[in-house]
Order: structure tokens, then sequence, then C-alpha cells
């Protein structure tokens, strides 16, 4: 089950078409007291998802979409689109250019197409099924890093792990020999850029993951759940991306030696 | 106490020169086994510490200078030069552009001229006592956002808290609208040009968060330790800044009320 042409081209017009709404209300939030509601960064995801949303619809009427703020619609399609305008909202909030807009195109609950696209940075993640992942069209892989005790980790937040699953990333912590924190979707194209080793995340949405797939792996990395498997649109949020197989059986490993 | 023009003139001049061999290190850690030792990141931090302390002595031979790697000179000089080439060398590894080389000049004490400066997205804060602080030569202002319960607050990890001083964030998480986690001198950045309300950390060398002063003062905020006395170049780690007077109060008496 492959993508076509047409499919990667929507999916590179929906980042586009996302970049230039982010771009209009990236810190505009000056001075605005009412943050809690109708945020500039609620708006925006708003607008963005709404209009993306449209896209889909015009040019495939009888693919699915999965989103965050408009949930799913035609879930028994076999094409989904898969979409989250500003993964990192904690990062667009704060003015820091490193959230991201997220487009996966998955066929039979397999993502095929991964896009990973910073609008402030112009940085553009591709990932296809079966093909190199590259970053503004250059070719990008994963590092070659061998031993956990080598290796750079990176989770979005410790505030969103359970309490088992703060204890088994501090074991990770341990272990490694860097700990970055924070960076959402932007730390699994640092891994695919060879940047970082291992990205670990829990309570994640198909949304926040199913976009990642295609680039890790189309840059020589492997991203599965916590037990090893696949991810789906209908995967556990669970998510561990490594560099390569070395890291990851270790990585595995460990997270089996945990209650978890 | 103030500065002379061809002071600020080289403050400027040290943050093109830093920025210049940090872009030429920037991710090129790709496939790097042993980054334990000897890392991108410590190679690019001592040269840029050396290239800079170079300069200075040049150009002002009766100075102090304080710095990370390479420790101080002439701490009994009036003027004192503090500097940070790469502060936040994690999110520097990850890759992330948030990182920031700092430079401070303090005169008896007092941090007269800051810059705060990223390199990779080419944006640059500067503070002069006295004066608007500025991002790439336009004014910042800090938020309007009066109370704790609208707040966005800012801590670089949690991980340099002790118990009681992760306590005493957690209340800081609790009453406020937002938290956001990593950041560095960029979150101090960030509160000048009035994207976060409040940021605190604990921890901090005086190469850290001299620089921080000029900005956030010239930016219309209030930037103290813990005790809500002046920073100075002596003080303890423990940096607590706010976008304006009454989040000040508000920030100091939620501390006054912990045990830490």
């Amino acid at each position: 089950m492959t993508f076509d042409n047409r499919e990667l081209a929507l999916a590179q017009h929906l980042a586009d078409e996302a970049g230039k709404i982010l771009r209009r209300h990236w810190r505009t939030g000056l001075n605005v007291e009412q943050k809690a509601d109708a945020s500039p960064v609620t708006l925006a995801d708003r607008e963005c998802e709404e209009h993306l949303r449209t896209l889909i619809e015009k040019a495939f009427p009888d693919h699915g979409i999965i989103g965050e703020e408009h949930g799913n619609l035609r879930s028994d399609a076999l094409s989904q689109w898969v979409i989250d305008p500003i993964d990192g909202t904690r990062s667009f909030i704060a003015g820091y250019p490193i959230f991201a807009t997220l487009i996966a195109l998955t066929k039979d609950g397999v993502p095929v197409v991964g896009i990973i696209d910073q609008p402030i940075t112009r940085e553009r993640w591709t990932g296809v099924k079966g093909d190199s992942a590259t970053c503004n069209g250059e070719p990008v892989t994963a590092s070659r890093t061998q031993s956990l005790t080598q290796a750079v980790i990176a989770t979005t937040s410790t505030y969103y792990f359970t309490q088992e699953e703060a204890a088994l990333f501090a074991t990770f912590k341990h272990q490694c020999a860097q700990t970055v924190l924070g960076g959402d979707a932007y730390a699994y194209a640092m891994l695919a850029s060879g940047q970082l080793d291992i990205v670990i995340d829990a309570g994640m949405k198909p949304y926040d993951f199913c976009a990642l797939v295609p680039v890790i792996e189309g840059a020589g990395g492997i991203i599965t759940d916590w037990n090893g498997a696949a991810l789906t649109p209908a995967s556990a949020g669970r998510v561990i991306a490594c560099a390569n197989e070395k890291l990851h059986e270790q990585a595995l490993k460990l997270i089996q030696s945990a209650t978890i």
C-alpha cells in the first residue's frame, strides 16, 4: 500500500499553508491579558486546522481526517490524513521557534508520508515510506551512536509522565550521557538529523506521532511503541525513537526491566 | 557609574564574533560517537571564550573577566566583562536554536550592558542601563499581565532544583496559567519581548544572569534574587524575573511563604 504524487503534493501544500497562518500569529500575544482563553495559540491552531481540513476535503473527499481540534472524520477510510497544526503549543506560546506542524498520511494504518515543518526557521523534514528522509531537500541520517552510555536522550516534558513512567525516564537519564528536556516533534526531527540519539515520550496522540514515523525510518532510525510494536493511529501513546537498531534493543531491554 | 560607546561597541563586536564561531560548530555533531568528552559543544565553547577574552584584553587591558571555561581575571577591577559563549548547552547539543551567547559589562557590581544573542535565528537583545531594551534594534516591552493566575511561567529545567525549590516551583505551576520548560537565557529574552510573564531559576552563575539584567529592566521588567535584591556578580544563583512590579510582588510573596 503506497501513496501517489498527488497525495505527496497535497502534504507539502498543507505544510506551506499552515506555515503562512502560523507566521501571521507568531509572537502576537504581546500584552494580551486573557491568555487562558482564546489565546493566540488557540486561534492559530483552530484557524489552521479548519483550513487544512477544507483543502483535504476538496482534494480527496473520500479520505479520512484525524485532527486535534475538530476530531475524526470518515474513520473507516483506508487513507487517513493525521494533522496537528501546532505540535508544541507551549513552545509556540513562549516564542521558541521549535514547535512544528505535523502532516501524515496513513494507508491501512501504516504512516506512508510524514512532514515535520518548522515555519519560523523554515526547516521541513519529509519522509515517505521506503525512501530517504530529507530536510529542505537534503538527505538526513540518524546517528551511529552504539550504546546508551554515549547517547543523548530527550523527552518533551517530565510532566507528561505517570510516576512509574517518570521512574523509568530517571533510569534512562542515569544511563545516558546527556538529557535534554523540551522539543516535542522537533526532538524527533533532530534525531532524524543525527543530533539526538533517543527520544522517549508518553501520552502521545496519533496526530503527535504518525508524521514522525516516515521521517525517523527514512533517516535510518527506529520508532515504535514501548513494546517494540509498529506505530499506527490506534497505538497507545508511549513512543520511543532510537537512532539505530543497537540503541533500540538496549532501550527496549531497559523498558522491559521496569515496572510500568 | 556608566559605560562609554567604546565599551558598548566592544560588547556588540564580541557577540558578532561569537556568532561566527558558533554557526561554524552548529549541528556538526553528526555521528560523533564520543559525545561525552571533547564534544562539539565543548570545543565551540572553549574556542569562543578564548577568542572573546583575547578581544577584551586587547581593548581594555585593565578590565576584569568572568567566564565559565577559563575562570576569573582581575577580580578587583571596577569594570568586569561577564561572558558565556553558549548558555543552554543542552539546546546547542540537541540542535534547538534557542541557546544564546551572553555578554555583560558590570561597573562596580552593577550590570550596565547586557546582550542576549541567538546566532542561528539572528536575534539579538541589547540592554543598557537607563534606556529601552531592543531586539535587532526594535524596542521590546514586557507584558502587562497583572496576576499569577493569568501568567505564563518558565524555568530552564526542573533538574536544577533542590527538593524544596522543586516544591516551590510546583506551587507556581499550580497557580499560573501555563508552564513552559526549557529555554535558559532565551526564556528571559522572551520575557523581555512580552511572550513569557515569569521566569524562575536556581543554581545560576554570574555569567548566566548578569547579561539578563539590563535587557529585562530595559523592557520594563524586574529581575532580582529570590529575596527581591538586585543581582550582582556576587549574587547566589536563585533568580526571578517578572514582566512588571505587580507580578513581582505576588511572586516574592509566594517565595516567602515557602520553605526553601
